[in-house]
């Protein structure tokens, strides 16, 4: 662990503006979740940041983050013990010690909880997540890419209800996870593919804590938050404008709707629909699909740069509508079977956003 | 063990009968627990039939049922090794072995397939359950009433998914008991309130196999089948008459609906009806209470005293709707709290079966 970089005060600030980008609209909201952190770490010192390189092959590894609709999230706060409960019955049903934690998917509120339980039980943080995004099923993680099946998932609620999943399959442990959520009141505290950390070597994605505080760091230094953030993530602007139409309604256990966007300027009469999911799936215009999950798209303030959520987006805001490039892992065949267009219910073939928009300026 | 009772094949038409009319309409249609129970022993060898006093203190006893609306459970049939992964998954939870299997429910199938299960695994059932007939919710078993919490409930479906609930109390344990059925297609497996022997003793109803035994022994022996029943049980006819209307309909996980009869002979010009939550709950004539949880309704066919299950009551059945004795357990105070009418949501008092028909003939 020497030489293993320490997450402090001065960084949430960062993190959170990276993970609100990468979080495309969901992974929950970052403002409580950088709350959270905060308070977390000064009241138990800061978090060390590790890679997989520095734990033990048989140590078991914890991803952790939420589980339900961004909307529902943002008004049902937790009590902050759901990860020490999730830890208690993970070390019950594996008898062994949890050694490390991870953010399951490093998008929105989702990567800056799994920090403050880091901080509050001493324990260190992997440099890493499972999704490089944030994404709304709980199959939809790189472990399932790369093959592994999701032997132990455990959820708790801030009542100190505890269930624990042995699936069979990545879509088993979707469909009992996410009723389970509903009966919680919409979100949960969720332990995501709990594992030794020799099942993790190369089937997370690695530094993308260390990515969402680089996003953040440029952004923040920059005279041009905007240009600094196109230039940080290497992503193409789909459109500038404001926003003309939100639809939006809360089901199933997700946040489902859409956005239109009227382009402004350069893009005047341009109209731009983007669906959503918890997070944005798809950005269409006259029918042309202009990107699409499993590559990122955020919607970012014309002057802050800050990440539009799905949650919050309305009607009038000046918004920049940015995409690009997915983890490469998504872009593999299995990748693009479980979080690519058809996934989620389209016709069409992933088409990756640097060739849709090569010859674009 | 010595002297323990053995259920063997002979054994299985009477037990059929007596926990038909013990489920009150409700517990699984027992045709295909019968079934299954008999193959298990023809191939297995009888079961042993043992009374908590002849298990150890610490040994863990495993209550199992089925759970789930009995329309669903009619129709989909578990692969029959259902109980063995809730075992698989009891044991390993605990790191203790099972010793003996029990009925959670003696009412419907689900008296029966404990026996099948016992069969397989080469384990003794206690002579016992933990309802004393048929409930629809989780929560509504002696062990709540003794006040136990249900610290260990696991539940499986045919495909070996597995889903281990620590609920806080019983009500949590309902109702993500509930909605993990209806994930699994609204019927499944479930092992509740897993406990040493010696929580057991005291907190369950012991003689329930027995008792079905002789109910269907001695309607099976009788000239009068149905004379032989009433005697057996003790039962107060509420009417004898002809289904003349079902309304029936399977929501939220249940079979919910009501069944009106039309009085025959000298009941002629009464209506009865017969309010269902999988079960029969509440018998009204004229807005007046004839009888209701946590007392048993049970309704038997006219010439063969054969009890007639919710899912299978139907327009022109000559029937006598029968209402007797629960548990005296059921009516204490926590009792009637946990499965009284206000438990059902029905706003008047228990009044027992006896007090109500007292002065009746």
């Amino acid at each position: 662990m020497i030489g293993a970089m320490l997450i402090g005060l001065d960084d949430i600030d960062a993190l959170a503006r990276g993970c609100s980008v990468l979080g495309t609209g969901g992974g929950g909201e970052v403002t409580t979740g950088a709350l959270v952190a905060r308070q977390a770490i000064s009241e138990n010192g800061p978090v060390r940041l590790v890679a997989l390189a520095d734990l033990d092959d048989d140590g078991i590894l914890m991803p952790v983050g939420g589980i339900g609709a961004p909307s529902v999230t943002a008004e049902k706060i937790g009590s902050g013990h759901e990860v020490e409960f999730l830890r208690e019955a993970v070390e019950q049903a594996l008898g062994k010690p949890v050694i490390a934690l991870m953010a399951s998917e490093i998008g929105g509120g989702n990567g800056l909880y799994p920090i403050a339980a880091a901080a509050r039980m001493g324990l260190p943080l992997v440099d890493g997540d499972a999704i490089g995004r944030a994404f709304p099923e709980v199959h939809m993680v790189t472990m399932n890419v790369a093959g592994l099946l999701p032997e132990l998932i455990v959820i708790a609620d801030e009542r100190r209800n505890v269930v624990v999943l042995r699936p069979i399959d990545g879509q088993w442990a979707e469909r009992l996870a996410r009723s389970v959520a509903e009966v919680f009141g919409g979100s949960a505290a969720m332990a995501d593919y709990v594992m030794p950390v020799s099942a993790a070597r190369g089937s997370i994605i690695e530094g993308t804590v260390s990515l969402a505080l680089r996003i953040g760091r440029e952004v923040a230094s920059a005279m041009d938050p905007v240009a600094a953030l196109i230039k940080v993530l290497d992503a193409v602007t789909l459109v500038e404008g404001k926003v003309i139409d939100v639809e939006r309604h809360t089901a199933g256990g997700f946040v489902r709707g859409s956005v239109v966007v009227e382009g402004h300027g350069a893009d005047a009469g341009r109209l731009i629909r983007v669906e959503i999911q918890n997070e944005n799936l798809v950005a269409l215009e006259d029918g042309e699909v202009l990107a699409s999950v499993p590559d990122l798209i955020t919607m970012v303030d014309t002057q802050t740069a800050d990440a539009v959520a799905t949650e919050n987006v309305r009607y009038g805001q000046r918004i920049l509508l940015l995409a690009f490039a997915c983890a490469p892992i998504w872009r593999t065949t299995a990748g693009i079977e479980i979080a690519g267009p058809r996934a989620f219910g389209y016709d069409f073939d992933y088409v990756s956003v640097e060739d849709r928009h090569a010859v674009r300026p």
